[in-house]
């Protein structure tokens, strides 16, 4: 029963993230102790890193992404036994919140909050975890309901992107805002997450998938996961081209429009894009002031008359126990490519190049392998 | 086979309806030559009369809220006969654009566009219909797939209201943005669109109906048809009251917020009352540069993290050949209540007399008696 590991720690915003050893609390009722096999690099970590975690104390074990094996079970845990394999939910719902109460998890107003279990070694200092995670380490303890068994067949360094940007992703299409088959769907953004959301709309047999993005790099990407169409925004206005590609006679525009880069000019763009009735998701995170400015009354691409919803996804809306299995499945399948979203593997002491490498912009995901 | 009659009809924007004699084409293929019992004064006529008809010809026959009886059908109508008792529906299924071809015609992009059959009777200047129907009239001519059957035990004094108002209000809270039972409502405006979108709520079983206005006749009313509580604009800050109300622990909030006014800052006020994953619904007309600028990232009531949405509503979402005889049964149960709705009856000649009622805002609805 190992107890001890090394972990990646952020100490204070802006700082780099430092590899310590770690003392990890026996499991309490209900918790699990996961020894990780593979984690992720997602970009909320590194907003994390460099903004702090939102009131969450340090140190705090950063990433959120993590696939592993059960190693000890708490009091009560009868569903997973040591040797299981598992992904980590960030957002296993709560049981309590009005959403649950109603039956409907998956919009769950929050997540399961199960007490921090990590120690710093050098003083005992407890750890926070990144949204209840805590990948970036040799061992993590969580709640048993926020660890998802996989089919003993599912290769954990690439189960571990289920975690976070395949399901947000994928789920934007599946759950959010569901594409119907033929549908036209727009992507704006094509780094994990939007590649993701094209994997999604492609499965959701969408008829025509438009990627927008700025970056040539991405939009090849775009290609290779399933996008029919890309629009380099910095060449032309993407939402008068995205209009012009799906000129039917009527008004055009896309049915589906899905915004993840957490810009807000993007949301705004998304919900010009649409056809009459159509849906705009906003998925990025935006800054606390961020805002978004909607014409209502324009007769062509207005709020008001062209009909537009307005959605926002958040974790793809998924429900990890249904959801995790499921995409596990579809990638076994063939159906959903994952191996091609891992552009490089790399140590627990890479996490800092790892980051670099993320603010460059040509990196789908970096994942850790333990 | 009468085709001639008389109508309300309006010669420039600005001007006073006039009442005048018209004649009529006899009905063309799949087209229904009405006798006009009712027809409810909606605000849409008022719009009309001040602003034009968004580019409607001259002279317009006023009035979309129209109950009668089949006079005379044209070629191919089988559907129908003279003597039946019908609702006209400006929003019926044009069978043609993306939405009806997918099988979503609740969605239709536009509408049965026939052609118009209305004449000047002392020159024999073609009138256009306000929204294809033109209702301020003792007969009107209209497609036969817009003249919705009506039981025959319905009174078609009060048949008439379902045909925009009604339908309008009670169709977003039954397929806009449908109200699950036990879900809290916010409903802001209460005029007749908002009293019934009140009623629709309650058909719906909402645990909480909050209405809010700022005129304290229109509040009365509201607690007349069946909110539970009331908020005067006026008076308190509306977002903060009803998340007040409905506090219950978490973060308050209302799973469904509907605006009934057209006004921007109150799609905006309807958006932040939301609990976390509500949805807000928009039903007034904006013009056309009406905007709602809208918060993401507050982590109380921005969209993002309130996880918010937000749906347009037009002519509720209805499938007039399944709704309306809905709507009809549900009064004819007791379950939906028109007669209150009635402020007064007038005649053709009082029109006039009605528009300037509505702008002072003490009336629910004038409805024409021919």
């Amino acid at each position: 029963m190992i107890r001890e590991g090394r972990a990646a720690v952020l100490n204070e915003a802006g700082k780099d993230a430092e590899i310590i050893d770690i003392t990890l609390d026996p499991p309490g009722p209900g918790e699990v102790l996961v020894k990780l096999h593979s984690s992720g690099v997602c970009h909320t970590d590194l907003t994390v890193k460099n903004l702090g975690g939102n009131g969450m104390q340090f140190p705090i074990v950063l990433g959120h992404e993590g696939a592993g094996t059960i190693e000890e079970v708490g009091e009560g845990v009868s569903h997973l036994k040591p040797g299981d394999p598992v992904v980590i939910a960030y957002r296993a719902p709560c049981e309590q919140c009005p959403a649950c109460r109603r039956g409907d998890p998956r919009h769950c107003y929050m997540a399961l909050r199960p007490k921090p279990r990590i120690h710093r070694k050098s003083d005992g200092a407890l750890c926070s975890q990144v949204l209840r995670c805590g990948t970036f380490a040799t061992h993590t303890v969580v709640h048993s309901k926020a660890a998802i068994k996989m089919p003993a067949e599912m290769p954990l360094d690439k189960a571990c992107l289920i975690a976070c940007g395949v399901v947000t992703g994928v789920g934007a299409a599946m759950n959010t805002s569901p594409v119907f088959p033929g549908a036209r769907v727009a992507v704006i953004g094509c780094g994990g997450v939007g590649l993701s959301v094209i994997q999604g709309a492609k499965l959701m047999h969408a008829s025509r998938i438009i990627a927008v993005d700025v970056n040539p790099t991405k939009l090849q990407w775009a290609k290779d996961f399933g996008a029919t169409d890309v629009v380099n925004a910095r060449e032309v206005d993407p939402v008068q081209r995205v209009r012009e590609l799906t000129d039917d006679g009527w008004d055009g525009g896309v049915e589906f429009a899905y915004e993840a880069t957490g810009i807000p000019v993007c949301t705004e763009q998304a919900v010009k894009m649409l056809s009459y009735g159509g849906t705009a998701t906003t998925i990025g995170f935006p800054a606390a002031d961020d805002a978004v400015n909607l014409n209502l009354g324009d007769m062509a691409t207005g709020v008001y008359w062209n009909k537009a919803a307005l959605h926002v996804c958040h974790c793809g809306d998924a429900l990890p126990s249904h959801d995790f299995p499921l995409l596990a499945q579809l990638y076994l399948e063939g159906k959903l490519e994952l191996d091609r979203m891992i552009t490089q593997e790399i140590e627990l002491g890479d996490v800092e190049a790892a980051f670099h490498k993320m603010e460059e912009g040509n990196v789908i995901r970096s994942v850790i392998r333990f």
